[in-house]
């Protein structure tokens, strides 16, 4: 392989020739040979907007010349949209600041505006990686704030509209089935009926709770330590820096971000990303109840409670004809289950600070990501494959609702909760209908039955 | 012992005479010798303001005569105000609705109040259990309503001033040592200076943020279920119950509490109480680095980092003389270790419900109160055992930064980056003062090094 | 109240003139006000087990008088068989090494033995509570060895014997249900048969596995720290005192306690009692599983899955009469998410230590004996109120073994698994048995069918 | 791009023509769009061992002719040397059965067998994906194999070593700082001495430990459930089948698999694998605890601890010249947090199979074979970036030693323990040494404090 040599404090080092990256990208390369999991593009890209940014307001505080200004945005606009992807090789198992991967993105926007300027790579003119790139900046203060970009960004361009797209499918079917009575369940066992609709409108409301809890979350992921530098105080940054640098995130992102009120609470605790950790796990736990429920209504065909039917998307079992499984449902939930582990590592991690930094800072970032992607990835498939394809099946649904000897509640304010009970039991001991068990019994006529046990004035309060 | 037999649908059962709990009590204590576990008395006090504002709401709906109102409300009011703590004799491990506490709860009232009317215990007789205590409610609607009630009340009496109280200590700290100037840390390694204050404004600002995300999660626990009855539905209620219910419980708490705005997805689902945990945990994570701080800061006396000082409230080891250990530091720590395996707990509870009702709620219950309690109780002990008692040792605080190698940074403007890193290297490897380097390298003058190297120009940004 | 004061190396304080406990003691209430959760009975018991190991030890190699021996024998002896449980108050948030619960147990013994010696309590003297009761032990070897004291004696008397009478029961239940075919369910949906028996044969392995992995376990738990003193060196004890004081507690409760190889490991970590969590969180995932089926298959009464019947052991539902809840699996998913919530409590415990001490066991002491008894009472529970109570529906059985499609499997050899998909395809479209969807495509005679289709011979392998 | 058509049960679907996979895996890629994590190749490499002794079984059974083995077998074996990993698109986030990668398998092997064999890519002649390649198989015991051998292998070829590795490096840490005494520390407070040694003789015990709990629990490891088919009954499969399948596992292998003893167990439950979790995270624990140590014992190196100098491997922070930080440390303890929370989701996901099958294994086996990884590897960079490297800062080491109060502890039993506190407070309140604050207080003479508080007698018991 072609290499050449770049250098830092630390010496000499070999370097491939065809990538950008320099000296302590390909240190970091050596020493941590440890998995193989990569940031996703979404933090190299929030790295290349903080940039972009500090170059953008060092410029207009007369920190840093026009030409340099253009030629560091030149370069990282190229890493915001992607076409610099295979120079990013760090994995997330190095230094808990993030260090090596902010400087690998230093490295990078240096190699490629040198070379835009028709300079040599590695000579760390005219663009340094440090002293230009990562001007007013250190990794304490840049990382941590590209982790809320990337969170926020991806909340906005995935999790929210995809969570949308799910709750509104089930709001869809909360109307569509709104006139189909069934039986309800507690415990697992039969209990008063309600409307399919009524079922699936619980579903839309946990996820629109969800979305509400996003929305709190993100108030405080708006806020950014950027111009705190190494430990929180600021040194070596211009006064007006912070505030300005947080203002062209907004500008470059659209999203309100603000400069942290306490830039030491921002750089030694994660809290932000804990909080909204903890968000994610609420709406997983949301998703586990639906997907479930979708599953377990679903089962069968014959032998389960079989309720409603799902989309048949891919051939069942080899070895057993017409299988149909519930995946799309499957899927979800191992997904619940990964961000219910994730916000554990989370925690410890979070929880794990000391003094003026917390170093756990890739894994979290490295979790948090993927929380926000495997939900909104999940959703999207499991309406898409799944909740717009659901059809009830009124047979079974009809079946259960008829034999259910929970209906006889319907009899209490009629002949007392005393005799509804004996009505009850004598149908589950013989096995017959209320109705049948209600006339042998002597306490009511068929026609006195049918005119008080009539579901659909079972799924709502009195009437007024 | 003495005993009197009570009856449910199941028939007779023995129970203690001195006890007001009637059969389905007695039949819990015989199916769950499990654990010793017990609610605390605030969720048996939040199932008694059930139903005291079950009682006045049936009675404005006309359907609860006046006179077993006033009974069931002198009953109710007993065990609000803790005098019949011993006739709740459950564990936690019981049904997973909680049924068999609810029972509990209309079984006391019922025989307390039968009692005061001076009926016989166990006759139902003028106060049935569940014709009149349980009007309108069932457990599914009215145990989740008694979690939420609980957790509130326990939020504003105890959580949120014992924050507040921690927070304002650790603020007051922070203006106390505002201007005591000492070597900051990242990566445990020495770095560039702050003041004690910054430090400790770091912490305080973490419970800020605490406290506004307990107000977000409070706003969806004010939401109750009550009045949905067995599944939702509201089934055998009056069409005005379940919004004038919510509203008593306002008025008897003082809390804004209201009909929750569909009570499928409160009754099938505890997501309200799993996104409460999540910010339990996320301000347990905030404790973790306070407390390890603390602890870390005051490491010694002799061979630790030792810039503060920590109250001595015990002797040390019985092997070592005059040994103090950081205890309100462990304490508040183990605390938190409870609080994240806590919300694990309540993940997978919270996420297994099926169909129209969760049946995790008594162990879901037992964990969030738990932790309310623990963070609270740990906030003042903490603060009254440790915090106000911190005193900063400027000995060696003014030792620590005077040693340090990181003050080097602020000659980087004076002698350039490369220059200032011969200094410190020099300094390291020779064991000497940086100034002793950087005269030695004929970089600066006495003089001139004192003149830039000032700790105090260190601690902020650079002046307008 | 009547008190006495009692002195510390701090000073004076008062002391309850009932309590035989002392300054120490009376201090940790004032400083500790956290909660309430006190340590279980077996850990106080244990300690008092560790004092009286280490005072016949040091009796035999000559360091403590046989009188004082006799003393402090016959003190601890109280406290091991519970008579003086009301003498240890405190809370399980205290210092971090427990060194406020050892002094509890010692200054009770020492008091205890004074009073016996007809001494004065608090003057410790003839018997003193460091230099006697605590003779060659410190906090940090003499709790960690009673926490595996604790945890062995509570496994060996409690959670192997429940959880074998659970495997026991369910393995009679296998041999009672081995000629019931039943449909078997893969991703909830019809699968091919298996007999009830062999469903619950899988039940009973997962606990004989869970049995061999508690051994395991317990085979690095005998290993004790104790001999360690301060900091595992071994300070201050005889040179043959660590192996002899093992040897001493593996007489004193019959179990095969041994000296640990390395003291650090023993006293810096807690591995053993992580492990043991993760045997437990192990076992607990085998419990949630049989809970969850046991509830499943009985779900109904008639429109769930209805394969079994469960024991009726509470009246269900106030406003649905007949209406009875699978409680005791209820009970056992509840015991399992708090096993895997404490586990995670343990972790982050367990990895918290710091150099020569982890200053978090009082929260792994409590946590991992709450996991020990209640999943050792839970087994109890479901085994005597559910388990043996268990009946096949063999009705509902029947009916779901033949409508399933899925026995067309057994006509794959006979007319090729391209006819045996349009069998179960025509026969699911159009609502038909497998038979009638046979014979109407032509492919088999009634006769030929009863022939292969038997589920009989679908339970096993092929016949030899 | 160029496409061919394949067909499964569904109907067609276009598969990209250089690929060797068929219809099933297309249809996975269209309906599984979420995340981008796929199964490492060790779990692929994996189902190809299945596979190959699936088809020598078969073939000894007389169940498969001699040249369809041998194609199976020449295609299963570029599977297993890796050759092709590019026809394995498929992510975890899929059906629970891992059915889709099963047959992705399948279809790969089927497809490069008849490529092999001369014949036309999708026309399953002569070899078929379902008839041929799964021959006696289904997903259902082929699928958590194919985890079991992934998982042992990985563990015989990299985490055993590379925790030996690690171990031995500590070991011989240990003998090489055997006689650097220095200050032990408890509560992080001072306390007694011991060597610098013995502190890394309990890290070397951990891991020591940590190798017998692996041990333990790969021999539940070995059972597999090969032979089950789809239930756990062995439907379709020749008695001698699951017996000889395990043993050419076996022998392919080298590792000791062996037939579960119960089918039902080992497919419905994943107890083996949570188990497993159990021990890597009790083996993070230790690694958590070490890695800690080690970096706080580094810590400085002017304002910490600063016993012992790591390895400088990289530059420091941009912005301050000559900061070295202790990187690999910290990149283990964000790989211990990530195992933390995987064994999180690994328990949730182990404890919610239903029935006859666990449908979370795709997540479990992603968890399990990361954790692993993550393990050895870091164990690994730890060992040869940092362990091998460390040095003692004797210096500092002996200024804290002999500054330490805590050597008082061996003036007990000379002058008592009560004089003994008297000297260690004189000097801590007025900053003296212990020999000054003796001396004045009268006590000793300075060749007395010499001659008895000696740190080279405290690191071990009293002599005999």
């Amino acid at each position: 392989m072609d290499y050449r040599i770049e250098t830092d404090s630390m010496g000499e080092i070999k370097v491939p020739a065809d990538k950008y990256y320099g000296a302590q990208t390909a240190r970091s390369l050596q020493n941590f040979k440890i998995g193989g999991e990569r940031f996703p593009f979404e933090l190299i890209r929030a790295l290349a907007i903080v940039k972009k940014a500090a170059a953008l307001t060092n410029n207009e505080l007369g920190l840093l010349p026009e030409e340099k200004k253009d030629l560091i945005i030149k370069a990282a606009d190229e890493v915001i949209e992607g076409k610099l992807n295979e120079h990013f090789p760090l994995v997330v198992w190095q230094t808990g600041s993030g260090t090596q991967t902010n400087m690998n993105v230093n490295e990078v926007i240096s190699n490629r505006a040198i070379e835009i300027a028709g300079g040599k790579l590695g000579s760390k003119t005219p663009i340094h990686p440090n002293d230009d790139v990562n001007k007013s900046q250190s990794t304490n203060d840049a990382f941590p704030t590209a982790i809320h970009i990337a969170a926020v960004e991806e909340i906005h361009r995935r999790l929210i509209p995809m969570i949308t797209k799910l709750r509104d499918a089930l709001q869809e079917k909360a109307k569509e089935f709104s006139s189909i009575i069934k039986i309800g369940r507690t415990h697992l066992m039969d209990a008063t009926p309600l409307t399919l609709g009524q079922e699936f409108s619980g579903y839309a409301q946990q996820l629109t709770n969800g979305l509400a809890r996003i929305n709190d979350a993100l108030n405080r992921l708006y806020e950014v330590p950027l111009g705190g530098t190494a430990v929180g105080t600021g040194l070596n940054t211009h006064p007006d820096y912070a505030v300005k640098a947080a203002q062209k995130i907004s500008e470059l992102t659209g999203k309100p971000f603000r400069t942290a009120q306490n830039k030491f609470e921002a750089m030694a605790g994660k809290d932000a990303l804990v909080e909204l950790s903890g968000v994610l796990k609420t709406i997983a736990a949301s998703l586990m109840k639906i997907a479930n429920d979708v599953r377990w209504l679903g089962s069968g065909p014959r032998c389960g409670i079989g309720e409603i039917v799902l989309p048949a998307n891919e051939p069942g079992s080899s070895i057993m004809p017409g299988k149909v499984n519930p995946t799309q449902s499957e899927a979800m939930t191992m997904v619940c289950t990964q961000v219910f582990g994730n916000d554990v590592t989370i925690n410890f991690a979070g929880a794990s600070g000391n003094f003026e930094l917390n170093v756990f800072m890739p894994v979290i970032a490295f979790n948090i990501l993927q929380s926000i992607r495997l939900i909104a990835d999940a959703c999207e498939s499991f309406t898409d494959n799944c909740v717009v394809g659901i059809k009830p099946n009124r047979e079974v649904i009809n079946k259960h609702l008829n034999n259910s000897l929970m209906l006889v509640t319907a009899l209490n304010p009629v002949i007392g909760y005393d005799n509804a009970a004996k009505v009850a039991k004598k149908a589950y001991a013989e096995n017959k209908t209320l109705k049948q068990a209600a006339v042998e019994l002597g306490l009511l006529t068929e026609e006195e039955f049918d005119k008080f046990v009539r579901p659909e004035n079972m799924v709502g309060p009195n009437k007024k």
